[in-house]
């Protein structure tokens, strides 16, 4: 094979070109130069993401049955059926990046997001959660250096903070160390040092030229969150426990595959592992690190805690372990639990002494995002019992209170949050995030996450619950998710099956249908499917009607809430009145702020990790049954959502 | 300006073609592209390294007074003087690289070097200075993982070193828990741990697997030296205490200048500190780490404690903190004292998790070098007085034994490494050390580092000592280094000068005259003037005669020894019985090794920084006045070099 030169013209960015290797698909081509595709089958041309254009040029493979003909007679292609057969011009869409390139940002003047921070942080305080995070700021003055007295700068000041504080001795981050010379220097040998006390010595993590304004500049911490899908990451002020700037991107990794289990098989390839790891920290959190700092006028070194919650797999990649293990029997990961590791360790575009926190893991497919999720959710400080659910790319629940806490995982998928949905996207500008459809017209009433007049670019996790919710409710679709009925949404494609237009061409924000195909509905089925016979498995193992839980509380970052009524009606949520349940958002990412502004928090997390047994579902002679029972709309039994 | 473009043909490396910049000298778009060309003077046009020929294009600036009118002809200019008037194709001679590209390997099978440890440990051994590093291995089995008992390695691991050890809890490098879930299985989860004891709790800093090679293989750690102008490094056994390979090669700063001054000022320049650190780092110790690995096959990884002994500013710039306030009055760095850092902190590429600890400097010009070097040396613990003189870039003094320890600094240039001498170079193989003049026919007989009939590549320090003090008692210089007689070897310059051919084109490595030049012996001239007129501004400040001194020891790289009645004859060594002066080479690494092989030594290098006191010269009344007598040869008060 000729090496032949692709030119990728990158909606949004730069353009940039690269020669092929012999016999890369142009998604090979793309991983390798860095040139983001999404890609959340893997590349086994099933999701049907990676759609690029071909300006010129000549390229071969089979024709994807998810390109139309029209579009196909336009040069579509799917980047991983596609290689290239000259030299070639690729348009690539920003559609194509959607995962990753959309970064939200929030800043938390007078949003709901405030409000719902500001009353987790009420609870916290009440259970005694509040700013001992073992950092402080003390100011010092020295006398300065003369030809007489030469002593080092670092001699100096930590002579002055020993007198100050009464510590044994100081030791010096490397950045510490790197500003110090200038900022001594800045106010006449008056400094202010950021401190992390550790017994009897500390770290000093930084040293601030000692003006008023230093001293009374805030300490910064980072939450994150790592999920398989979304990450997010909140800029915390420590001293007042005040969330400052939130900010959240696709998971770089998904170019790697959906799902952990194609991201474990990327990184047993060789530089598969330092690929994730690179995915993760320096395409997903620098990026968002950046964004957040300069949103709030901050350096990335003035942040000086960071805790990260995420899955197991998640949490292994991020620090680069391998994590293969996890996939074979028996199941078994690299750590559960791990120290407090430098930020430089990992190359976190932080201060390089901040300690990184991590949650920890109780087994292969329960990680630190529920350690925390339940930590913040407070369930394990209940004498009520409570279920909890994350609706992730993994489906984990954890059951119970103050007695005993039973937690099990199941494969949902990333169809919550708009993987594999053909039109599917996160919940950022453009996703659709509720709906109601008229009975009669069939006509849709949409919400679009956004400004005012925000077209709509695709679905997101609660919009498809609605949308599906409204297709069943109004009897357009059957039990199995098929359509019933005709009409102008109502479309037939390529391929035998059918679809619902969301939004028309003319009215959506990529110039293309926005639409829900059968195949969407079915892989949302099994979604949905997959957590309810989670759900009765658990409950039957311990013997309990579902009436026995007295609330229900959902996390996942799944759009802003999540109607309720509609998740019951399609048989996602057993049916319980609908007081008992109560949306909690991303949960993993308040649990890590809770860690991040108390060590006490810390120890919680360890506690609720330690006190909490894991039921390994596929293990469960009924769960394939209940599962198979749970992939109709809402159940194969109906008499269970009898009264809706 | 245009922007041409720069072909560098790089003798025995891969072609390199940069665009330069508007007015870039071609030396400044060599250092921005990486190219390694030697500009000890720092681009100033006075040390003549930065030789290039032009092969075709045209260049402008002045003709340098350093290349010959024929060399001019045939191309040759220097980088720092020209600038590019068209595209240029150049060539870059090994010559020009010298410093930084030659590197020496050594290992220790029956070699000199091999007994010079040898001696050295034993004494080290008498003192108690022994094995106490702190590292072990420790061997544990566990049961394997089943589905029953799905516990994660790491905890594993941990619950059977605690069981074994008795230690409280364990810490996993980043390292060893990258490599512990491949280890565990390698051999059905027994293992053999590297681990690194501290208080109650330990830090593993790898996993190997539990076969029986593991448990016996060695453990390793690296000893240090970065000098000026050179930097060496020793990889030790530290289960044995044996030396196993030595590596040395330039320091690649060089090329910012000779001498710290001069790197001070480019490490203030935008980017200047990171260049720097890269040099040293990625630079010199990366490729000799590298080759010293290869020599005694075994992985970097394996390296599990460093030492590092320098200069006060090398070791600033080794991990990267500002030292400019070191050359600014009143003259403070930045640190003398730095907590062990972790190797990855400063990219140092053995075992992540491995400590770095240097060696503490005493003042902004007497540093880790000296304190080491005078541990291994072995003065601070002598009844007797004793002189210390380091003969490096700086020259560095230590005067005293038990009751009291004085050092001073004096800025003796490189010349006793063979910088800013024309025919200069490093003790490495092609180097003259040592040398004989026959008084009637002028003739030389020359010692060659290398093998057998190896050519003369140019003149190293213990070279220069041996040619200056040849050429002066056979009265062909007089007592101003200045030519006396005619001769076949005596050739005037081109600038009114004279110069002595060391060895003729046709005999020399370079294919050029390996010449030593007046202008040559007045740098060396000054160098001997500083180290000679500090001895005796010391012995004035404390109203000692020379003869109160009881030994000398000598150290540096200035080749594999010193000619000490040479060194006596042109004045550089006081007129003392050759018995008492005692060689002692490269005592900052010896230094190192022993602070790699003990914690106690460690311990006992801080005390000697601790009792140290500083003599500044420069602000001593009459230093200068000794500085200036000391510039002949051997003196201007011969009656103190009377007997010789």
């Amino acid at each position: 094979m000729s090496n032949y030169t692709l030119n990728f013209k990158i909606e949004g960015g730069d353009p940039v070109s690269v020669k092929c290797l012999s016999n890369e698909t142009i998604l090979d081509t793309a991983k390798r130069a860095g040139v983001v595709i999404d890609a959340p089958c893997g590349g086994n041309g099933t999701c049907g993401k990676c759609r690029i254009k071909i300006l010129s040029g000549k390229s071969t493979g089979e024709k994807s049955k998810l390109i139309t003909d029209a579009d196909y007679s336009d040069g579509w292609r799917l980047a991983c059926g596609s290689k290239p057969d000259s030299d070639l011009e690729l348009f690539l869409p920003a559609t194509a990046q959607a995962f990753q390139s959309r970064i939200r940002v929030t800043d938390f003047s007078g949003t709901r997001e405030k409000a719902a921070f500001e009353s987790l942080r009420v609870s916290l305080k009440e259970l005694g959660f509040e700013n001992d995070y073992g950092i402080e700021k003390v100011a010092v003055e020295m006398t300065e250096p003369t030809l007489e007295d030469a002593m080092a700068d670092r001699e100096r000041l930590e002579n002055a903070l020993i007198e100050k504080t009464g510590v044994s001795a100081v030791q010096f981050s490397l950045f510490a160390l790197r500003r110090m010379p200038y900022s001594l220097r800045k106010d006449g040998f008056k400094a202010v040092c950021v401190l992390r006390r550790e017994g009897e010595t500390c770290t000093a993590l930084d040293v601030l030229a000692g003006d008023d304004s230093a001293q009374d500049s805030p300490l910064y911490g980072l939450a994150i969150d790592i999920g398989t899908t979304t990450v997010s990451i909140l800029l915390v002020n420590l001293k007042t426990g005040d969330p400052v700037t939130a900010a959240s991107g696709g998971n770089a990794q998904i170019r790697y595959g959906a799902d952990v289990i194609n991201r474990i098989i990327e990184s047993t390839k060789p530089g598969g592992l330092e690929r994730l790891q690179k995915a993760i920290i320096n395409e997903c959190l620098t990026p968002l690190i950046r964004r957040v700092c300069i949103n709030a006028g901050i350096e990335p070194e003035q942040i000086y805690r960071v805790t990260i919650a995420g899955n197991t797999t998640m949490t292994h990649f991020a620090i680069g372990v391998p994590g293969e293990f996890i996939r074979l029997e028996p199941y078994v990961p690299a750590f559960f639990k791990t120290d407090p590791l430098c930020a430089c360790e990992i190359g976190l575009p932080v201060n390089t002494g901040a300690q990184v926190i991590f949650a920890p893991s109780i087994g292969s497919y329960v990680g630190g995002d529920i350690t925390a999720g339940v930590f913040s959710s407070m369930i394990y400080n209940k004498d009520t019992l409570s279920l909890f659910i994350d609706l992730g790319t993994n489906g984990e629940l954890v059951f119970g209170g103050k007695e005993f806490l039973m937690s099990c995982a199941c494969s949902a998928g990333p169809a919550f949050e708009g993987g594999e949905i053909s039109c599917g996207m996160r919940a950022t500008n453009g996703a659709v995030e509720a709906c109601e459809i008229d009975k009669e017209t069939m006509e849709p009433k949409l919400r679009i996450i956004g400004n005012a007049g925000e077209k709509a670019a695709g679905l997101c996790g609660s919009g498809l619950i609605d949308i599906i919710g409204e297709l069943f409710r109004c009897g357009i679709i059957n039990a199995k998710g098929k359509f019933n009925v005709e009409g102008k949404r109502i479309v037939k494609d390529d391929y035998g099956g059918k679809s619902y237009i969301v939004a028309f061409a003319a009215d959506s924000a990529t110039g293309r249908d926005i639409m829900l195909t059968e195949s969407d509905i079915d892989n949302f089925i099994r979604a949905k499917g997959a957590i309810f016979s989670a759900i009765r498995t658990m409950l039957a193992t311990v013997d309990m009607p579902q009436e026995a839980i007295d609330d229900v509380y959902i996390a996942g970052g799944i759009g802003s809430g999540i109607d309720i009524g509609h998740a019951i009606l399609i048989g996602m949520l057993p049916n319980l009145p609908v007081e008992k349940f109560h949306y909690l958002g991303n949960t993993s990412l308040s649990g890590a702020y809770g860690m991040l502004i108390s060590d006490k928090a810390v120890e919680q997390v360890k506690n609720c990790a330690n006190s909490m047994t894991y039921l390994e579902l596929s293990s469960h002679p009924s769960y394939m049954d209940e599962f198979v029972a749970a992939c109709f709309l809402p159940h194969t039994d109906a008499s269970l959502f009898a009264n809706n």
